[in-house]
C-alpha cells in the first residue's frame, strides 16, 4: 500500500529557496504517518545557475525533470537590470520552456479572499473563483522576430498561435471544473479585435457548452473582465481564458484577494504524460531575498494543489485547512518566512 | 479674429446619441460668446447604419470625415448576439478603421478620482494620471488569419506588428506630456515574454529618456501594473504602453476612478495630418439605451480634450471645471442624461 512520489524541487532565485523550504516543511508534515513517501531531487536552476555555468535549462536537466512525478518551483529570475544577465531570459528559457516542454496546458490559479485578509477593495463580497489559464499557446509561443533591428526602420512581430486542439482541451477542463463547482463559467477574450483567435474560442466554447447544458456560460472582453474583478469579483466562479489574458487577470485577482503572497498556481498536464509543476504566482523578489520577509503561504498553497493533483485529496485539504486556520489567526504582527511555515506545519501535526 | 471649427459628429448606437447630445450642448455653451464657431456635420454610422444599408464605413464617409477639423463620437456597437449583425464587426470596421486610417497614434486616456466619487478601492489616495496608449500598432493591426477553419485542425494567428517609427513617436509624445506634468513616466509592456516587441520599446524608451534626464522613468510588466492600479494608483502619473495593454489598463483605471461613465478619451493625430477623434471610453450599452440613464460626463470630458486639442485651452478648462463642480455637487440622487448635461452647460453659462 505504500506509495513513493518523486518530486523535482526547483528552489530558484531570490525568495524562491526560502518559500520552498517552508513548502517542503508543510509537504513533509502532510504526508508524515501516511502511506506516501516523497523522494525529492533538487535542481539548481535559475539566474544563479546561469551566472555560474551559463546554462538555463539543458537537455539533461529537462530529461531528469521529466522522470519525476511532479515539480515544486519557488521562483526564478535575477536582479532586474543585472548587466551579467543581459541577453539571458530566464523566464522564457526556463519557466516558459518547462511549461511548453511539459505541455502544461492548464494553468490553474485559484483566488480566494479570506475573511481576515485585508484587500484593497472597500466591499469585495465573497471572492472564490478559479482562473483556468491556457498555458501552451497564444502570444506566449515565442513566435515572432525583428527586421532591421536597431535601425529606425525596425519592425518586430509577435505571433499569437491558437489551435482548435489547444483551445478545446483547456475549455473542456474548465467545464469539468465548473461542473464540480458552482456550474458557472466565464470565458474571457478580446473577440472584437483578435477575431481569428477569438473565433476559435467562441466556437469551441459554444460546442463544449452544448454538452454541459447545466453550466451557465457568459463571455467578457478582457478589458471588461478587469472592471468586474474590482467592482464585483464575486460574480466569478470559473474563468477560462488565453495565456496572456490569464497572466494579467490572475495578477489582478491576486491583488484583490490580498496580494500575490497568497496566490498559488499549478501548471498542469492533465493527461499525465509529463509531470505537472506547482509554484506561487509571485516572482523572485530579489529586493527582499534572504531576509525572511517573504510570505511562504502561496508556495504552501501550491503544495495543496500538488497533493490534489497527485490524487491525495485528503492530504491536500488538510494543508488548505491548516493555511486557512493560520490566516484566520493572523494578528498583523510580522512573522518570518520560517515562522509562518512552522506555524502551518504545526497545525498539520496537531 | 473669428474662427470656424468643422466638427464631424458620430452619435453612433445605443447610448451614443444621448450622451453626444449632452456633449454638444456643453460644447455649444463653451464656445458661446467667443470668436469660435463650431460647424457640425452628422454622420450616421454604426450598427444602426449597417442594419439599414449594409455599410460600415464607406470610402465616401471616410473622405468626408477627413475634411473636418475634429470628430466627436458617442459609441458604436449593436446589441450583443443580434443575429442580423453576425459577420459584421462594427468595432473593427468602423472604430478601429477610423483610428488606423486617421493615424490616431496617441490614444490619450486621463484618469482622475474626484473626491466625491465613490470608487471600489478602500483607500485609493489621490489618483490623477494619464495613459498614453499607442493607437496604430500592436495586436490591433488586424494581421492574422486562420487555417483549416472549422476543423479540429484549425490554427489561427494574430500578429502584433510593432515598429521603431511607431513606438518612438508615441513614446516622445508621452515624455513631452510628462515634462508638462509631474516628470514621472511609467512604461508598461511584457518584455519577458514578448521579447521582440518589448525590445523595441525598451530601446526606444531608453533613447528618449536620455533626452529627458529630468523625467523619472520606471518600467512595469503589464501584470504587475494591474496590481499597482489597485494597490497604489497614486504612484502613476504618465503611463505609456502598447495598444492592447492600454486597452486593458484604461478600463481598469476607469473602474478604480468611479466607473467608465467618467472616462474620456482622445484618439489623437498630433501631426494634424488627420482629424483627431474624441469619445468616451464606455461602449454603446444597448441595454440602457434611450432611457436617459447614461451618464454623459465621459462624453462631456471628451469635449474638454477636444477643445484642448484645438488649442482652445481656456474653453477646455472651463468645461473641466464645470464638470468638476457638477461632480462635487452630486448628492447621489438619480438624474437623467439630459439633466446632467443641462447642469454642466448651466455652470458654463453662469
Ligand atoms: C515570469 C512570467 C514569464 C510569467 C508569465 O507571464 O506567465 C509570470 O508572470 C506568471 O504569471 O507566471
Ligand atoms: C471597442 C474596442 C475595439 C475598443 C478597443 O479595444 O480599443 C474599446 O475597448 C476601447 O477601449 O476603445
Amino acid at each position: 500500500m505504500s506509495r513513493v512520489v518523486s518530486l523535482a524541487v526547483i528552489p530558484g532565485d531570490g525568495i524562491g529557496p526560502e518559500v520552498v523550504t517552508e513548502a517542503e516543511k508543510v509537504l513533509d508534515a502532510a504526508v508524515a504517518g501516511t502511506e506516501v513517501t516523497v523522494e525529492k531531487t533538487r535542481f539548481s536552476l535559475g539566474a544563479g545557475r546561469f551566472l555560474e555555468t551559463g546554462d538555463t535549462l539543458t537537455d539533461e536537466d529537462l530529461a531528469a525533470i521529466k522522470g519525476h512525478d511532479a515539480i515544486l518551483l519557488g521562483a526564478v529570475g535575477g536582479v532586474p537590470g543585472d548587466p551579467r544577465l543581459k541577453g539571458a531570459n530566464i523566464e522564457r528559457g526556463l519557466l516558459l520552456k518547462l511549461r511548453f516542454e511539459l505541455d502544461h496546458y492548464v494553468n490553474l490559479r485559484p483566488s480566494v479572499l479570506y475573511p481576515s485578509v485585508p484587500g484593497p477593495l472597500a466591499d469585495a463580497g465573497a471572492v472564490d473563483f478559479v482562473v483556468v489559464r491556457e498555458g501552451t499557446e497564444g502570444p506566449y509561443v515565442g513566435n515572432g522576430g525583428a527586421l532591421r533591428r536597431g535601425t529606425p526602420h525596425e519592425v518586430a512581430t509577435e505571433v499569437s498561435v491558437n489551435t482548435a486542439f489547444g483551445v478545446e482541451r483547456v475549455v473542456r477542463h474548465a467545464f469539468d471544473l465548473a461542473e464540480k463547482r458552482s456550474k458557472k463559467l466565464t470565458w474571457v477574450h478580446k473577440t472584437n479585435v483578435l477575431v481569428h483567435a477569438g473565433s476559435i474560442w467562441q466556437r469551441v466554447v459554444a460546442a463544449v457548452a452544448a454538452e454541459h447544458p447545466d453550466v451557465a456560460v457568459d463571455y467578457l472582453h478582457v478589458d471588461a473582465a478587469t472592471i468586474f474583478l474590482v467592482t464585483n469579483p464575486s460574480r466569478f466562479d470559473v474563468i477560462v481564458t488565453d495565456n496572456l489574458f490569464g497572466d494579467i487577470l490572475t495578477d489582478l485577482a491576486g491583488a484583490i484577494t490580498g496580494g500575490i503572497g497568497l496566490a498559488a498556481s499549478g501548471n498542469i498536464n492533465p493527461d499525465g504524460a509529463f509531470p505537472s509543476m506547482f509554484e506561487p504566482v509571485h516572482g523572485s523578489a530579489p529586493d527582499i531575498a534572504g531576509q525572511q520577509k517573504a510570505d511562504p503561504t502561496a508556495a504552501i498553497l501550491s503544495v495543496a494543489l500538488l497533493l490534489d493533483h497527485l490524487g491525495l485529496a485528503e492530504e491536500a485539504s488538510r494543508v488548505t485547512r491548516a493555511v486557512e486556520a493560520d490566516i484566520a489567526a493572523r494578528t498583523g504582527a510580522a512573522r518570518t518566512t520560517s515562522e509562518i511555515g512552522d506555524a502551518i506545519a504545526a497545525r498539520l501535526q496537531a
